[in-house]
């Protein structure tokens, strides 16, 4: 099974959805492939500001193609978060997944918020939609609309998600919708897979599963919980108190990058 | 007051030590230096391995140069960890500390360990220190040597700290190193700061001061614990169970990049 084909079945296992964890760089990513992630995606907000570029901004497009080209090596489905396409017309998102999908990775996330806060228009988002699945078939384009990040665009949804079904996309992606009722009639309604951002504290894996949700994504949440976590335990050194216990030894970490995709 | 002197003298309060924590990327620093520590160096670990690349093995010059470039845009001293010189000749390394020093970095690590597991010869650890001193005389060298790693070298010790501190180099650092009578010796016989690094459970931050330390660095150990902490968020989150507090918000995340450096 190619990894298009393989990305493709982990979305359509009814009661059993993907929860795919998002990683930012290297070996974040190939820790969570040790730890037995079924597939790997990439966070855009992870990816910039590692880089130390703000997210959302169309400015992370040359890291996001790198990081995407590294991780297609590891022995895991991957897809990579395109943001709105890094500000490109449809024919030069087109050729950037077919980058992409000539270097292995088996989808990616498109999305319809525009750095400036407002949504693309939808005849533009449909034939950016359009296009990546010309280009790249084997690709399964996962379809973002920012309608619940955005305020007062919600009434949107439903007509966006029926247009970039009807564009050929694999997967569509509601990041900020937790309304369990919404939820499941937007699974009822569409052919195409559901993803929901999961939210701590909010509807848990399993809920979403019985609401039929196919996929499950962790966004940045698993970045910020590093970054974080990296402030705290260097407070805890700096203060000489008991320091977090089960950090990995060197050699572990330093087989994240020597046991995958060298 | 340079960043290059003012990291200079971070090393030289006696009886409080510079707590020095080693940053991957971007994000981690500019977290880091929000969190009110004074200086940030980086690990050499965490970059390989964030690019995946096997550490200490001379292949992430690129990546550490850019991130070097980078950081030194943040508004407190950085240092640099560029390994043994990444496999260059003293000119070479020379010019890279140009390089970095050009850049508004403030300080660099060489180290003697070799990626074959054995020590540098002594003659060429001092010509690499002398010609990095000559070609960036502001920048603070950090002379690091590798008998506490390297089975049976321990005896070398002395005689390797003599030779860098002759060759110019501003501090002297000897990783896994912690026995108290051997510190304390050390400390008192070199005018050059020492550098410790911390390790989990061993000497604290306090003690280390009181046995005459002047820096204590964390090494990879945020890295490790970073990556870690992901997939220990992410394995929540799969299996249902109440998550992490604490993560930053995404606006607080995006901020690292945003606030920092643009």
């Amino acid at each position: 099974m190619t990894p298009y084909d393989a990305f493709r079945a982990l979305h359509h296992r009814p009661g059993t959805p993907l929860v795919l964890p998002n990683a930012w760089d290297h070996a974040s990513a190939a820790a969570l492939a040790e730890a037995g992630f079924e597939a790997i995606g990439t966070t855009s907000l992870g990816v910039a500001s590692a880089a130390g570029k703000p997210d959302a901004t169309g400015t992370a497009r040359e890291e996001t193609l790198h990081l995407g080209r590294r991780l297609a090596r590891l022995p895991l489905p991957v897809t990579v978060d395109i943001e709105g396409g890094f500000g490109a017309d449809p024919a030069g998102v087109a050729e950037l997944a077919a980058d992409l999908v000539r270097a292995g990775v088996a989808g990616l996330n498109i999305e319809d918020g525009r750095p400036d806060g407002t949504l693309a228009p939808l005849a533009f988002q449909r034939e950016l939609i359009s296009a990546v699945k010309e280009a790249a078939p084997a690709l399964f384009v996962n379809a973002r609309t920012d309608t619940y990040w955005l305020p007062g665009r919600v009434d949107e949804t439903a007509r966006r998600l029926s247009a970039y079904q009807e564009a050929g996309a694999d997967g569509l992606f509601v990041p900020g919708l937790q309304d369990e009722s919404v939820i499941a009639a937007l699974t009822a309604e569409y052919e195409a897979p559901l993803n929901i951002l999961y939210a701590p504290g909010r509807l848990t894996v399993a809920r979403l599963a019985a609401l039929g949700v196919a996929r499950v994504s962790t966004g940045s949440l698993l970045f910020r919980a590093a970054v974080q976590h990296a402030v705290d335990v260097a407070g805890t050194v700096a203060r000489g108190e008991v320091d977090a216990v089960g950090v990995p030894e060197y050699a572990v970490a330093d087989g994240w990058a020597d046991a995958y995709g060298k």
